[in-house]
């Protein structure tokens, strides 16, 4: 296992984790200076300042780029809502291009309005995947499907186990992974089997962490900083190194009674503290 | 399928649906005036009534009982917590026997206080589904353990999918099988799989309904009436059928801010009208 202690080279910041006090240009400045050499931005963050502008800061401040956040949301209730999907994750490509970004991230999405159709939607998925797959190739833009953790699956994402997204890879062939995080898998049983699964397929594109907080208040923006709770975070790095991943550790912490709210100076700080202690 | 257009046979009340307005002694008269014949009470208001005046009003009712809520917790941070839980167990036991009931459903518990080691919990939940096993099978006692939403692996299972229950209903042997309850596994890509399988092994112990709402406000307190929200309950319950279940199909609704704070005889009347249109 990669040591760690006193590492700055593999931790990436989801632009996420101090999204709610400070914008893209003012996440850039602070990631230079707190030697974060790597961000994952999300794209409402990017279209605010600019598309151009984001690229040419990030370029500026010697920053690289792991991931975009992100596509998907393909299942919708009638074929214009699907074509728009599809044409927004297009367009997602070439931002993720724009950036300089190795991957674009993809929340699948879940149940179309007023359906119940879980397996339809996961239909709807695989061929909205199909239908960007090609460009994202000629574009080389791998596109990285985050299983969402169960609790998601109507309104965020039917893809809800490692297992199952890489079910979907093996369907989808070449150019695309998936981006294990530890809030979404930590439960589930056959993580250690799915992980060695994907390293073994080369499908191993991301790697994110935060900590699963007991109690958990709020189903969406409760999840805790690294060491704050139940997830045995080394052990599951353990496995995905051993798996082959090398890449980058990316800290996402969706917090907003908590870590969104503090100095996001400090919470830089906590997050390099953690990522060298108890990532 | 069977028809539920007119039934109410094949209707089972959870306790718990309107435990807050309603004791036991209430439960049962209200049971008794909607026409419902079977139910699953909790042991705290089993306790609440004292354990020989609950069977007397039960049976003089003329009410069968599906399950007793619940055994399991299993796991604990040290030799005497593991061993105060397997005597809790034992007597869960012996209060299913008292009461007549045809099962004791088994909430395993998850990490004890202060771990993040979930293969151990789950370990610690094997050894005391062991230790418990024999009396069970000596009073025949039906143990259905009930997989539990991977949100609740940390504090309450860590039991999580329906394959991770039947293999361990594999490991252990005689006398122990599934509670399917629709809220913790309706997202899982292998459901239908797994209920045929537990079908075919004879270890389909229970079936439990309500509705996964969106958005879900409470963790824990926020389960929907059937209909109300985005699970396929009829798919559900074909694949239960075709698993060869005949069983009772058992309404639970842990709803905090909406269901238990209204009348509970019009909840009674909800839930039988639901469970003759929607289940």
């Amino acid at each position: 296992m990669r040591d760690f202690s006193n590492d700055m080279e593999n931790l990436s910041l989801n632009t996420a984790t101090v999204r709610q006090r400070w914008n893209l240009e003012q996440i850039i400045d602070g990631c230079a200076r707190h030697g974060i050499v790597d961000i994952s931005p999300w794209r409402d963050q990017v279209a605010d300042c600019g598309l151009e502008k984001s690229a040419k800061l990030i370029r500026d401040a010697g920053l690289t780029v792991s991931a975009l956040c992100r596509g998907g949301m393909f299942p919708a209730a009638d074929a214009r809502g699907r074509q728009a999907a599809i044409d927004d994750n297009c367009r997602a490509i070439d931002e993720a291009v724009a950036l300089g970004s190795r991957s674009l991230v993809l929340v699948v999405g879940g149940l179309p309005e007023g359906s119940r159709d879980l397996e339809g939607a996961r239909e709807q998925v695989l061929d909205g995947m199909r239908s960007i797959q090609e460009y994202a190739l000629s574009c080389n833009m791998p596109l990285a499907i985050e299983p969402l953790h169960p609790m998601y699956a109507a309104d965020r994402a039917c893809v809800n186990t490692l297992k199952q997204a890489l079910d979907m890879c093996d369907r989808l062939g070449e150019g695309v992974g998936v981006a294990v995080d530890v809030y979404h898998v930590w439960w589930d049983p056959e993580l250690r089997e799915q992980i060695m699964r994907a390293g073994r397929s080369g499908k191993l594109f991301g790697y994110h962490v935060c900590d699963w907080m007991v109690p958990t208040q709020d189903l969406l923006l409760d999840r805790g900083m690294m060491g704050d709770g139940v997830i045995d975070l080394k052990k599951i790095r353990g496995w995905v190194e051993e798996a082959g991943f090398n890449g980058k550790c990316e800290v996402e912490i969706f917090s907003a009674e908590n870590w969104w709210k503090k100095d996001p100076d400090e919470v830089l700080k906590t997050c390099i503290e953690r990522h060298q202690s108890v990532v």
